[in-house]
């Protein structure tokens, strides 16, 4: 029986336009589960450019080595994906089973393997049943689509309990621009890279020493600003895929303003996907937001949030709808960042209950009791007098967390 | 209604010695908790020296601030230790707290301030009522006694479900010496400082650059090679009184030979100690040891052994009893240390699982399901070729944990 879906998730998957230059499709080849799709086809125009973020883990998936290869070149025409084996640790047959996928596509697409990006999530250690992979996929190039961006979204799913899609349209001079995208994750999930698999489609027109960049930048304030559980996984893939099929002047370079419209929709579609995974996070019943300010820098700003992000006993205090605030206080002080005590103050929703280094006197919990009692949960920090400043997005942590966790294999 | 006692509790609180120089007694002030004791004082004799490890957090404890300002000075004539409020962050009135308790203390003992430690656990946020403190001390005073290790350890515990006390003897040339400890700590543990509290005792004369040293030493195997959630404490202290009352030659230096049976002595109370404080791990039901062979060093040895030991996808298969040695690969993964590929191996219990970077042929996953089944959770990792070698030890994740940690307010 799947599991129930997320309290936090939103009401429907969005309306997503077609991307030019970007087919789809998907299959059931049968990899691990019955009666779903687990196979991703998409087949990209020819041109396209590529960027993407990859785990730092230092025992990474085969696939990620193989994209890790593939991304200096800057070009794609084709993206697979499967769910239910994650081709981890599974030595020269895992290197030999990403080749076999690769090589297939290539061969339905007249193009070479080299061109073919592959991502694969979910058990790890277990051999990739490939040949049900390269069995499946000229049924599905037979019937790729245009804008089918919700089956794809379902057929990347392991434990998630709902697609994850988002979209945003920009102008790019007098163009017209969209910018599409789909991810899954929902545990395993740590933000120090791109997030468990996400996939960005644009018809944008930029080269890809442009799109790296851009796409580096839109990650800091969304896949790199989440943690469910601190867990990184070793597939964590980011691709951006840009087709070029909107006709647009050429951007001058990375900071040229003809791209401000770009890069906001670009932001705008990681951000929103970003915090569907976190929406999604294991047993999660309250989605919590934390900001930081007065930090020295930005960077230390996140690091101090995502010290609270990560602390098992902040989530479980919000898990128990507990304004105990000297659990903040504890895991700003372990992030190990420069801090002003006499100058820390924290809230809840807006309300104080501790400032200049102390409890707020007198004070009246029953506001913040009742901001605690909701599904959103801000939690707002205060550290010093620098001008950096961060939010990151975590779930709370309960006995879901544990139960899912201590029955399923991934 | 107390918790009931962890099932990984030792079966009785060890028979504890007499450490010459010491005298120690309790009192229940009734700071937080009703029909039971609270404060804990001891008496030092003149002459003993005093070295300390203290929390790394940058939200430390009034009590925490006060330590680190004596310590420089290496002698102490007297500790004083309350349970259910944490002295921290409460502004100015947190320090004058403690300086309070020092100059009752002091008054009583006929010393200075300057010689009196202080420690304080419990609730963050709330001003500790150090009137009811100063109150009880004179009537403590009259009562101390030697060796009422018990009381002592029962004092200062707030949600541990078991009083935590290790003794050790040696041999320092032909005179024997004693090691005392008692220690506090069962959730909000995190390695990388000496773990909540735990004050040692010994009648060896050693001056205080000496103790200093040796303490470090020690703990880097115990208090340094355990966690329970990953969360440092704003108040972790760990205090070493050595009275001078044992009559053996002076050493030469750390590493004179004459040592060697006081280092060891030492390290097995703090080992002990330390391992006690994780089989009290908030909701535990297994004690993991994860054994890391084979890293660059000892240090990157510790940092994948407590990558492991923190992860809450391992710490939460442990506990549903499954052999999920893919997420002890994401863990290893995830400490970004040297890890050759094709070397990987991860046992559970002598059971290899994995090697050469992928499952065992035909594996047999039926001792490891036994071995799963038990109390005592062994998991080996060999990384690479390198010689460094560390243990750590952790508990699983159990819903027990999210139920105290929702609902008690620390």
């Amino acid at each position: 029986m799947p599991p129930p879906r997320s309290p936090l998730a939103p009401e429907r998957f969005p309306e997503m336009p077609e991307v030019a230059g970007v087919r789809l499709g998907v299959a059931a080849a049968g990899l691990r589960y019955r009666g779903r799709s687990d196979l991703l086809l998409v087949e990209l125009a020819p041109g396209t450019t590529v960027a993407g973020l990859l785990t730092r883990s230092s025992v990474p998936g085969h696939p990620v080595a193989w994209c890790r290869a593939l991304l200096p070149r800057g070009q794609a025409r084709a993206l697979v994906v499967n769910a239910g084996n994650a081709n981890v640790m599974v030595g020269a047959a895992g290197d030999a089973a990403v080749r076999a996928e690769a090589e297939a596509v290539a061969a339905l697409l007249h193009t070479g393997p080299e061109d073919v990006f592959v991502a694969s999530t979910g058990v790890i250690g277990e051999p990739l049943p490939v040949d049900k992979i390269t069995a499946a996929l000229p049924g599905l190039h037979d019937k790729l689509g245009s804008a089918n961006w919700r089956a794809a979204a379902e057929a990347i799913c392991t434990t998630d309990t709902f697609a994850k899609g988002a979209c945003a349209r920009a102008r790019v001079g007098a163009t017209e621009v969209t910018v599409a995208g789909i991810a899954k994750g929902s545990g395993m999930i740590q933000p120090d890279m791109a997030t468990m698999l996400a996939f960005l489609f644009t018809d944008a027109a930029l080269p890809a020493a442009l799109l790296q960049p851009l796409l580096v930048a839109a990650c800091d304030r969304s896949f790199h600003a989440i943690t469910v559980d601190s867990d990184t996984s070793t597939s964590d893939t980011l691709l951006l895929f840009a087709t070029g099929r909107a006709r647009h002047p050429a951007p001058s370079g990375r900071e040229d303003p003809v791209l401000a419209g770009f890069r906001a929709a670009l932001e705008e579609v990681a951000r929103e996907l970003a915090q569907q995974v976190v929406r999604d996070g294991e047993g999660a019943k309250k989605l919590i937001a934390v900001t930081v300010r007065g930090a020295v820098d930005d960077a230390s700003a996140r690091r101090i949030g995502l010290a609270i992000a990560n602390s098992p006993l902040v989530k479980t205090a919000i898990a128990g709808e507990d304004a105990n605030w000297g659990r903040v206080a504890m895991a700003i002080g372990k992030a190990g960042e420069p801090v002003e005590l006499t100058r820390l103050a924290i809230s809840f929703g807006g309300h104080a209950v501790a400032r200049d280094g102390a409890r707020v006197p007198d004070l009246d919990e029953t506001p913040v009791a009742a901001h605690l009692k909701g599904c959103e949960i801000e939690v707002e920090v205060e550290v010093g007098g620098g001008s950096g400043a961060a939010t990151v997005w975590t779930c709370d942590l309960t006995e879901g967390y544990i139960s899912i966790n201590a029955s399923y294999r991934s």
